[in-house]
């Protein structure tokens, strides 16, 4: 015998998670659609070549790894097997891996597809991720991933979609109070300009990034050390609050920043965008102390939360350039966001948000015998035909133990059979909430059932 | 630069196949759930322990197996490695392998929730599994099984259900000829004995399983070596004919076969069948020479194919008794059936049953300068209030290329704004599919929309 057990950091979903986590990844599909973006989907296993030296080295290190078929073994160096070198033998012996994220895959696919594709390109997937991390609480080797891209316009359109898109997601969710922080890539290299920081770009959003957890003092002293004198040490500070996005605000930092190219182009590009979305930024946030992929973003980036869960971020995206370059498809603008499923799960459980939403409603039909049971699988059929969802208890057990299980499947109506209700060709429908009982025919039961 | 490419066997889905697919997927869900059956979901990932020795020697080979992260070799045996001895040091360097099939895991998960669980316990599972089989036409790397199970009882009204259940999927999918085959496998071992056949019972289902190749002549060659006499062939051959499933072939194979508790058992199980199904049996055929996977069914099989359409079976299934028996759980029966959901693809395809199914209607608003495009975009906004999906142009182009856009989109209806409309309020409505023309205003786009 062996014991029944899952791999570490996975998880099985049961009906009850499988109905709350549709209900978050279906809002999510329909406003994506809703702005116009398709789905796509790309296999769980890419190449190797594919996915390493994207995710950095640590990434690379947290790819899982597909072992060849057959006699992976054949072609291996006897030295590398003499050492046990395990790195060196993992590019020998494992040609595929599972996906790490849905951007690479998104951008081979773009590469690929080309010539069949039409841009701009709106797509959205949503699939799991594999990453061999620790696994801990909230942290899985298993999550979904929830990706819309604009790709092949640098509209500021698209990032004011995405704002619009997450008011309507949290609203929908009854994520009420969420708050989307938004930044500028450029924004922040003109305040490295401005404050006379003379490090790599890198350097200053590492050091901003420990804002959370080194605090002001921290952040101040480590610049101080890379030669920002205390004025403008204190002149950051008071940019790096948040600060609502509007006109004013741009105003205002218009005139603490000095003048440069990067500066244009991130105010004239926020105004935008501020002209497009317009009546959506009420719960939106200039917060130019977030840094996190800077790296990778070009332009706007965002990140939203939900204020007092206990959790971080629920999603994140931005803008970037050069996301298809690396597979030879160059000069491609694209923005995109995405949304941690299981993120947003784990706060809706802790806001008790889907304890009103209930399943749809279902009725099951139970009996005294077989006759009884032929009789309500015929009426099955008619409801059926209606589009009702109907079960009926499968076997002659006493009825007490069929309200039982009814009960804990949390069953709405329960239609009861015996000899009686057969002449009469009716049934006893049983309400489960209030117990009320009540003689019903299969026309009237038609019309309740489909209200 | 690096080659954008897919490991062989695998697919990217567009959002064309996606739209297809979806349809498959989303009926197969509904009907199921019209009959009471939940979802679940478990890991792409299961251990080896669990994964192997389930499917034969053939399926061990076919396992995609995960390389252990970090320093996998450190615990390898020198000798396995100086000898490349592939096959052993499996063992040591991969715990984990991807799903082969939607069985072995809801197995694991039945098992391992089976004090959360109320039985009879009615699931389904809609996920990829992966085989490191050969790639050829239809057959991949990746695809995708769609089962559905009820567990803890014995009851052929289950059986009854799938028969309904196969009517109402192929019938909304178009797929009208459709035939489902149906066998018994106590019903087999019942001709066994009638016809003196001394072998195994495997041996026996695997002679009748060539019938396709063979023809009868080999069967019926291969069964005289066994030991039948001529005269017991011929009357085989004529019970292996397919029959319409009714009390009237039953009466006729009870004659045709020497008395036995397993035709007892059988022909009182496909009664209770057909007084179950009544109305639902006109495409259903009973076909003793149904063989496949009767090693690991106890009860009925079930098989659909879609005649004329070239393609192999499309769905199969059968009750079993001891699914869950190896992980420590005994004497639960179920029964199950699982469609292909890529086979079902490839049969719409070629039947060009997909031709007349069209994505929901899209608007899309073109302009003829930024502030048109502003005004679009409220435009946009008050649409997607009344929950219509819209798209506006993200750019600034000539209208004749924003209308390529529309077009190669599929878009129906193209919105043109420039100064006369938003001087006046409307938009110019263009429908695509007739060329016509007219000036609009919102609240009229609004009704003609969600009409």
């Amino acid at each position: 015998m062996q014991k029944a057990a899952l791999p570490k950091g996975t998880r099985d979903f049961s009906p009850t998670m499988m109905f709350r986590r549709n209900l978050i990844i279906n809002t999510i599909k329909k406003v994506y659609e809703k702005y116009g973006f398709d789905p796509i989907e790309t296999p769980a296993m890419e190449n190797l070549t594919t996915l390493t030296g994207k995710y950095g080295e640590e990434g690379d290190k947290l790819l899982f790894k597909i072992l060849n078929s057959g006699d992976f073994l054949a072609s291996a160096d006897v030295e590398v097997l003499a050492n046990k070198n395990s790195q060196k033998l993992t590019w020998v012996i494992a040609e595929k891996g599972l996906r790490y994220d849905l951007t690479v895959p998104f951008a081979r696919y773009v590469v690929q597809n080309q010539s069949d594709i039409t841009f701009p390109f709106k797509r959205y997937q949503i699939q799991p991720v594999w990453r061999a991390d620790r696994p801990q609480k909230g942290r899985y080797r298993e999550f979904w991933q929830c990706d819309a891209d604009v790709i092949g316009t640098k509209s500021l359109l698209c990032e004011a979609d995405f704002l619009k898109i997450y008011e309507e997601v949290f609203q929908t969710l009854g994520l009420k109070d969420y708050e989307v922080r938004i930044n500028h890539r450029k924004l922040l290299e003109a305040v490295t300009v401005s404050i006379g920081f003379t490090g790599s770009f890198t350097e200053f959003t590492v050091a901003i990034d420990k804002l959370d957890k080194i605090g002001w003092d921290g952040v101040g002293k480590e610049l101080s050390e890379k030669g920002v004198d205390a004025a403008k040490v204190e002149l950051l500070k008071n940019m790096l609050l948040q600060l609502p996005l509007t006109e004013n605000t741009l105003e205002t930092i218009k005139n603490q920043l000095v003048d440069c190219q990067e500066k244009e182009i991130a105010l004239h590009e926020l105004g935008q965008l501020i002209g497009l979305a317009e009546s959506h930024l009420s719960q939106v946030v200039l917060d130019l102390s977030l840094a996190r992929g800077l790296d990778y973003y070009t332009g706007c980036i965002f990140e939203a939360v939900i204020k007092n869960s206990g959790i971080g971020s629920v999603s994140g995206g931005g803008r970037y350039d050069n996301l298809t370059e690396i597979f030879g498809l160059k000069d491609v603008s694209g923005v995109g966001i995405s949304f941690g499923i299981d993120r947003i799960y784990d706060v809706m459980d802790a806001l008790q948000l889907f304890q009103n939403q209930i399943d749809n409603q279902k009725i099951i039909f139970c009996h005294f015998d077989e006759k009884a049971m032929i009789f309500c699988s015929r009426w099955a059929d008619e409801l059926r035909k209606e589009g009702i969802k109907v079960v009926v208890y499968p076997d002659q057990k006493k009825i007490g133990k069929q309200f039982d299980y009814a009960n804990k499947l949390g069953f709405d109506l329960v239609a009861v059979v015996g000899d009686n209700e057969m002449a009469e060709n009716c049934v006893q429908l049983k309400n489960m909430t209030d117990g009320s009982q009540s003689k019903i025919s299969l026309n009237e039961l038609i019309i309740k059932l489909k209200k």
